[in-house]
């Protein structure tokens, strides 16, 4: 007896499933044990011209009715949005019915409801494809290494931005010259703030921190900067330190306490991270007993994210055709939230900076500085100090500080006189891996 | 109730596995929904001194008797090599009882065996630890791409080889001086045949295919060519290439057929697996809809490991735990062989050739030589010639040939009165990923 699915969504990512499930048919049913089969698919417009050949008859607008339907075993959702979204797999869940999606939106604002819904219910939660499109990440992070205590998670989760700062890093270019570029190639949309602003990113790591360290954070919860105050200087800069800049979502358990938080960084060339180009993605991972491990791959794509997809329909498929088979599955959404770590503020975080200040070139400008970080208790690893006829630049790279501690001196830089500009503060992550 | 296993082995990975059972103990019982126990350990020398503290109670020298017990729900060993580890697994497995294994070589020569006991006795089978260590691999390979089709897998499987490697390419060192290097560091062992000569990555070759293409694959079924012959001239010519020399497996889908082989193999220096440096592994995986995808971490080593077999032990008691529960499990090895691919052998797998030769200086010396890579069929896609005196190098690059035409080409070479010697033979591999 066949497995059988509402899809609710047919755009991109929906076409390349449907397309998935047909052409892998066999394969699905060897894996599976059963045939794996569309019952419906719930679109807002049935008459559209679509990228795949789909039967007629499987169309209709009423999501709701579709995923109620008692011929319905699982319900894969690829519409994304919080509402109606969220309704519907609430409602799926509590009735029971698996769910597959890959809205990293609904997971990062309300995973908690999904994730209460599902045990209500007694059903599973699958969502490998929000977070690193085709990359098995979730998978690993929930199952691999949930024997072993995960310290850090660094990733570069947003294709877009990791596109604009290769850029800038391979030609020179400014911020709006790439993200021009990046626009025309298709690697940004229209509107790119969702991405560039770094939300997209925040959304993902808000689900990282969540399953790594078995708390609920939610996108709010996630300090954020965007990239679209990187500068030409400061990726020269960053290549002078022997490093590139890039848009990290790091989630850390510090002391009891979670701290997530997505930013510019320079890492070293050497970091595996630091070698993740164009569109690509890639989440480095340190554990306690597994040490340092990466993955890396295509984070967005229709085809992409659809294999992640296919990967949870038939991991759903197969508890369902277990489950009718006298078993009751392994009830796990990923989020249970057992640890219920508090999440630390930005302040709290401790991290080094990389600050670039214009200064009068005049005697004694150099302690004056110095003596600014020392106030706040910040320590200095380097100063490269240029100087030119009437004035001169500093780039000081600190220590290890408490994020307040590094804030309140540049703020307090930023008020002397002998300070012409602070042309630029990044944060400075990422040891090189012993090897 | 607890989830009670039988650990058979003590050594570094199984001393880890204590450690980590002992202090992870709060958030595995969180995890599991049971506390995890240890039954027994089976050992030969119960009174030899540990590296774990271990009750004396627990330990015997009676695997079987052990395993058998009735209070045990599981098995884990450590032990490693084919007998008498293939026994006690068949036996458990037989029972019911799910088995957890890091055992390399046992999967490699007769994994089948594993499989058709795990089919018969109603047990899983779990063996996230038997390659690349610490990585999630097999999880991600086995689950989370079974909705996708692999096309080919790319590993740095071996870090001795690959430290090794590092090595001359950073330093200029020969082999016998990196090697001699890795011993003293405690990265060779004193006898380095089974990591030198490529017999350890080729039973990981063997696993990697047989999961990847559900098709069984024995270690001797993998072609196999070790790094001893690498030169540090090769590892130049490397570098002039923009390329670096590194010991890959190699599984690929062709035509119907899968074709498995170890060697060294130069690859670009913009490919992700380029930059896995010292002793670290990775796998490099491409499929249909998923596209590239890439696996870092530590390949080797206690307590990367013990990582690995403590993922599949929570995996291994929740179905324990789901089971009493009433449920049934989930019952899969990986190591289903539905697919049944035939083995292609060496001379049909389509490759590229690097080839260094020393050649007498004369006029048409190179038309000549041309000439026999034409005879074969092998298409030349660079020459580079440089000349001495009396003397001079030709290397060459070809386009992608079958084996057998690129070995039948060499040998002709060897015979012919005008080249002095063919220095070196290289595979080339890895397309630079698009991005």
């Amino acid at each position: 007896m066949a497995v059988r699915l509402a899809l609710l969504g047919c755009g991109t990512v929906g076409a390349q499933v449907v397309r998935l499930l047909h052409e892998q048919a066999d394969d699905l049913t060897a894996r599976v044990g059963a045939p794996v089969e569309l019952a419906g698919v719930a679109v807002r417009r049935p008459d559209r011209v679509r990228a795949v050949s789909l039967d007629r008859d499987l169309l209709t607008t009423d999501a709701l009715g579709l995923l109620k339907r008692p011929d319905v075993d699982a319900v894969v959702e690829v519409v994304g949005g919080i509402e109606p979204a969220r309704g519907w797999l609430v409602e799926a869940l509590r009735q029971g019915k698996d769910v597959v999606t890959a809205n990293k939106a609904l997971l990062a604002e309300d995973g908690g409801a999904l994730h209460d819904a599902a045990v209500a219910g007694g059903a599973d939660l699958y969502f490998e494809a929000a977070v690193a499109g085709g990359i098995p990440l979730l998978r690993p992070l929930r199952e691999s290494l949930h024997g072993d205590r995960i310290t850090r998670v660094t990733g570069i989760v947003n294709g877009t931005t990791n596109f604009i700062l290769s850029a800038m890093d391979a030609t020179g270019a400014g911020f709006t010259e790439a993200l021009e570029e990046a626009t025309e190639l298709g690697y940004a949309e229209a509107d790119p703030t969702a991405d560039v602003d770094g939300f997209d990113a925040a959304a993902k790591a808000a689900i990282l921190a969540s399953l790594a360290f078995h708390t609920r954070v939610t996108a709010a919860e996630v300090y954020r900067e965007g990239i679209s105050e990187v500068t030409s200087a400061d990726v020269a800069s960053a290549r002078e330190m022997g490093c590139v800049i890039k848009l990290l979502c790091l989630a850390e358990r510090v002391d009891g306490a979670v701290a997530v938080r997505v930013h510019p960084a320079m890492i070293p060339r050497q970091h595996p991270l630091a070698a993740v180009g164009g569109a690509y993605n890639a989440v480095f991972v340190e554990a306690d007993a597994a040490g340092q491990l990466m993955f890396y791959g295509a984070g967005a794509g229709g085809s992409p994210t659809a294999s992640a997809v296919l990967g949870d329909i038939v991991a759903v498929a197969r508890t369902v055709v277990a489950r009718r088979a006298g078993g009751n599955g392994l009830r796990q959404t990923g989020l249970e939230a057992y640890a219920e770590l508090p999440v630390r503020p930005i302040g709290e975080v401790v991290t080094r900076y990389h600050v670039r200040l214009d200064v009068a070139d005049r005697p004694g400008v150099l302690a004056t500085v110095a003596s600014v970080f020392a106030r706040h208790g910040v320590s200095i690893a380097t100063v490269h100090q240029t100087g030119r006829s009437s004035d001169a630049t500093l780039v000081i790279v600190t220590h290890r500080a408490p994020d307040s501690a590094l804030t309140a001196t540049v703020a307090e830089l930023r008020h002397m006189e002998i300070v012409r500009s602070v042309a630029s503060v990044v944060r400075v992550e990422g040891e090189t891996p012993a090897g």
